[in-house]
């Protein structure tokens, strides 16, 4: 497990737009946003479901892990995935840093990390509503 | 360990554009940019060095990861880090495919992972030369 998820309902665009309202209460930004079924399409002419990888980060956050390790931008930012399902449902899923921040062995990530995951456990909990 | 890593002579810039190139001799498209400094300094008013986080994206071993697990989006791209060290040499790190796909316990995904942890090491020693 390295992740967690949630269902949301409406369209696959009001989705992504909610998701990234709901990052910023949460002092996150979305600096990085690949849209995966255009990718595939354009690169590899296959026709594929709608999934977006936005990459949120939450800077003052994001400076304490790279200033405690500076390699640790090889797993940034924290990947938040919205996809479509194959019944038309949506899946947001949120990288669980504490899972994948627990192969930085430094002083204060796990803390962090626990951190970051507390507030991408209360947007995934907002858009349950 | 997460990563791998090599360093690069030169000015910052030229090191970008070289990775970038590199990584196209092995497949991969460069996805995402991120400009940590500049993203440190426009947030916080924090000057930092030099530090670029570069997701690198090899769409058909892409696709098959995705096919394995829909959720392995929360870990890609595999992200390579260009950044400027005290001393001013810089370093180029890739993330490291077989560590950070460990994570994810789904058949064939350690053979993916491998595949792309090659690649991403013949980059590193073609920066050598």
């Amino acid at each position: 497990m390295y992740g967690f998820s949630t269902q949301v309902t409406g369209t696959f665009d009001d989705a992504v737009s909610k998701v990234i309202e709901a990052l910023k209460t949460e002092g996150f930004g979305v600096l990085t946003d690949i849209d995966v079924k255009a990718t595939m399409k354009a690169k590899l002419n296959i026709d594929g479901r709608p999934y977006r990888i936005l990459g949120a980060c939450n800077p003052p956050l994001a400076h304490r892990a790279i200033e405690a390790d500076p390699d640790i931008g090889l797993l940034l930012p924290c990947n938040v995935v919205v996809r479509e399902e194959e019944n038309g449902t949506i899946t947001v899923a949120f990288m669980d840093p504490s899972a994948v921040l627990k192969l930085v062995d430094k002083p204060g990530i796990e803390e962090l990390a626990g951190e970051v995951r507390g507030r991408l456990e209360r947007v995934r909990d907002s858009l349950k509503g």
